[in-house]
């Protein structure tokens, strides 16, 4: 096995051990991103330079027996609106054209103390403003997109390019591409993970949050990135319990809820069945599930909107005025509209927010998770605009895609994606990657990170996508990587 | 003495005491409406049947032996925002002709069940919109302004045609008619006392408080109406120490901040006087002054506006187009140009909000609390529209009312104003009150009580307004309630 191929826990088992030195992984990894990289477009800028120095370093403190815990020497990308001191933080946009971050962000600032590699700044949609980030190309299938905002670091993560990666999720921006891509993606509760050097999409949605393999790695990253920091005015002060050393598969005791209404509403069947197979798999590990009506469902999407629309042109109301042709037509276009919309649009979004948080923590009296799909469909083909739902309706692609995000935002929930199947491979494709989300109360991510990786323990899945660019003449990874998908049982 | 003379606490000493009945103190209180209430105008409705009904269950009560507190028996105005179930909540507006709450407001329900005996609604500025109260005249002299727009509460309790009152506050709508009428008004912290089934001007900024004769009054009536409802969606769980019985006089130990900026800037020469020798007093009684910078001053005036005006708006949304023309002329043209904001004025007012709340609470670090001017003159003119500073600045008057005021609706810090002395008097008027305003740290509503009844023990004023309407041919009130005021002795 190639050390590219390592979960991070496996990793940092092996440098533990002093089977793996900090700056094999971080070549291993370099190596990997030189081979798909030409394939995927993941990534904006890769460190190489820098991070072999870094591994170098880390090196030296693992020999002098100075580990500074489990992400010491581990390769990781950073979403390219998150500051790295010394590299442009381009957003993905020719607006950013000259940037260069002269301190770390506090996300950044945290993972280096913690030994962590940098070794590349990923792709987002253009200043996270959409769902498809068009420079990157899925993992599992170079003729699909990579979804988005996060696409570069869901995409670097599922080929080996990098170990974990850092995301941000306004309406779906992690979870979405981890789903699309068969990765992990966690988003975790509203103020838990500071902002501060994070360059914003809408203050009041935006969260920071891991992208792994596995949902143990995500356990090991988050504790990294939690905790107050008042340089982001949203920031907490409350910091949850750690998450429990990820172990057991034993859940009994917990409430699944399952969603009567809305989460399963225009859904594909591949989605369903495979989504609800996964759901089955935890009530046979002793969760007891409990079917729950999700509330004020006709509300979510003019909320996320009327919130998102204005804070987003509210963000970028200078370069819109002196450069606005630097940005790409979608996204100028959707920070023109945001011109347009009233006070009373913006506030009316605020009060069915506050209502719908009090509802939602409701919701969680009677349980401790809801399972559900991540996206309704598998990833779309690269340029296809639009969905058509068997009942007629016809709903674009980035509608479809934050759909079943977007409550998690709005509410300000922790919500996890773990790959959980494939779909029916078809003429046109082989299996795709589908994702379930597990949606919990503020500060429940040690109960998300537990119902996670139970399931991930008694399915065991394919760590990294498939082929990888297989399709495009390269050799495809060996090991147990390529173990056979668990979800083509489930067909 | 006659009853309607007498404080909350010497009428609450009198009925445990049995040397009053409730029967009496309702009646006294009802006889001294019917005599001032054609001057004053202080009142929308006198609920004169109910009330007596209510005294006589009270007195049956009492003589039972079955007290229900210190507001057991207590005559009260609520100003007319506030439902009380069966009644009509007019908001003095033709828009509610033909309303009737069915249910009490939290406050009115709570009041009720401590005893309290509501005797009328009390004249707000049409749905609180504005500082004037035009429908009422001021306590002292009914050819100056009432102040508003608890207009109505303030001058019923100044001429004690009510034991106490409640009013709302937005942006000093309880602290300015308190302070131009020579009474007590306190606006608590956000969110400590709930406005469910109270009419709302912006529900970001609206705070409901009591109007008093004394500080003592409002430390009785404030614990009544404290407490978490979670019908008010920014109904706080926290509950701050109920205020200590305040007694002493000694403020060893507390700091007091003296805004060096904001605060005496634009103020006419005799309430600059007269509450910088408040101060002095405060000092004198064991206080340490502290000099405080206040922040972000420019950006006041702004905050409130762009809060208020687009929530004002989406509040009124409906009969702002099915009776434009029920509405008056000043409050109508408000309402509309808040359908011309845009959502960018109103984030970045909120925006500018979270950044103030932020300075001020490091303010508190440095101090307990702040002494001020609650307004920057005393009661106008009634129909003057402008004020003209001598440093040729001309304000409009509500704007003037509202400046020193705002800060704390926007902070959501409590504020309470307590009357310090009168201005000289002058060719056009006699001696008109003034008003000294302290300011606390959230849940810092002790601290405020402690100083403003260590200051009220120190230098008694009169308790209720002169001749209140003695001008007008009234006898005016005899007893301790006409000593001569305080602050005479400071010119």
């Amino acid at each position: 096995m190639r050390p590219y191929e390592l979960s991070v826990s496996a990793a940092a088992d092996a440098i533990r051990a002093r089977r793996l030195s900090p700056v094999e992984l971080v070549d291993s990894v370099l190596d990997r991103i030189e081979q798909v990289e030409p394939h995927l477009g993941a990534y904006v800028a890769v460190t190489a330079e820098q991070a072999r120095g870094a591994a170098r370093a880390a090196e030296r403190e693992a020999v002098a027996g100075r580990l500074r815990g489990p992400l010491h020497g581990i390769p990781m990308g950073l979403k390219d609106l998150i500051d790295a001191a010394g590299t442009a933080t381009t957003a993905s946009s020719q607006v950013r054209d000259g940037h260069r971050a002269d301190a770390d962000s506090t996300v950044a600032g945290r993972l280096a103390a913690a030994g962590a590699v940098l070794v590349g700044k990923t792709h987002t949609h253009e200043f996270a403003y959409g769902l498809i980030t068009p420079q990157t190309r899925n993992a599992w299938d170079e003729g699909r997109v990579a979804g988005g905002s996060s696409g570069g670091s869901a995409v670097a993560v599922a080929a080996g390019a990098a170990g974990f990666a850092l995301g941000t999720d306004t309406g779906g921006s992690i979870r979405v591409p981890a789903a699309l891509n068969g990765v992990v993606g966690l988003k975790p509760t509203y103020g838990l993970v500071p902002r501060h050097g994070v360059t914003s999409l809408s203050w009041s949605l935006d969260h920071v949050g891991p992208l792994t393999r596995t949902v143990a790695d995500a356990a090991l990253v988050l504790p990294v990135l939690a905790g107050h920091d008042p340089r982001d005015p949203a920031s907490l002060t409350t910091r949850p319990a750690d998450p429990l050393p990820p172990c057991g598969t034993d859940l009994t005791g917990l409430r699944i809820g399952v969603p009567r209404n809305y989460y399963f509403d225009r859904v594909a069947t591949d989605v369903e069945v495979v989504v609800r197979r996964a759901i089955e798999r935890l009530e046979a590990l002793g969760a007891r599930l409990v079917e729950v009506e999700i509330p004020m469902t006709r509300y979510i999407q003019a909320t996320q909107w009327g919130l998102m629309v204005p804070e987003a042109t509210a963000y970028h109301e200078r370069t819109l005025r002196t450069t606005p042709d630097r940005y790409t037509d979608d996204v100028r276009v959707l920070l023109e509209a945001g011109e347009l919309l009233g006070a009373g649009d913006y506030l009316r979004a605020q009060r069915a927010r506050t209502l719908m948080r009090q509802a939602w923590a409701r919701l969680f009296d009677e349980v401790d998770v809801i399972a559900a799909p991540t996206v309704p469909t598998v990833a779309t083909p690269t340029g296809q605009d639009t969905l058509t739902w068997p009942d007629g309706t016809v709903e674009s692609v980035s509608d479809a895609y934050v759909r079943l995000s977007a409550p998690a935002n709005i509410t300000g929930v922790p919500s996890l994606s773990l790959p959980v199947g494939e779909d029916h491979a078809g003429q046109d494709h082989t299996g795709l990657p589908i994702g379930m989300q597990l949606i919990g109360r503020p500060f429940g991510e040690p109960d998300l990170l537990r119902v996670g990786h139970a399931y991930e323990r008694s399915a065991p899945a394919r760590t990294l996508a498939p082929p990888a660019g297989g399709r495009a003449g390269l050799e495809p990874p060996r090991g147990p990587g390529t173990r056979e998908p668990e979800a083509t049982a489930l067909r």
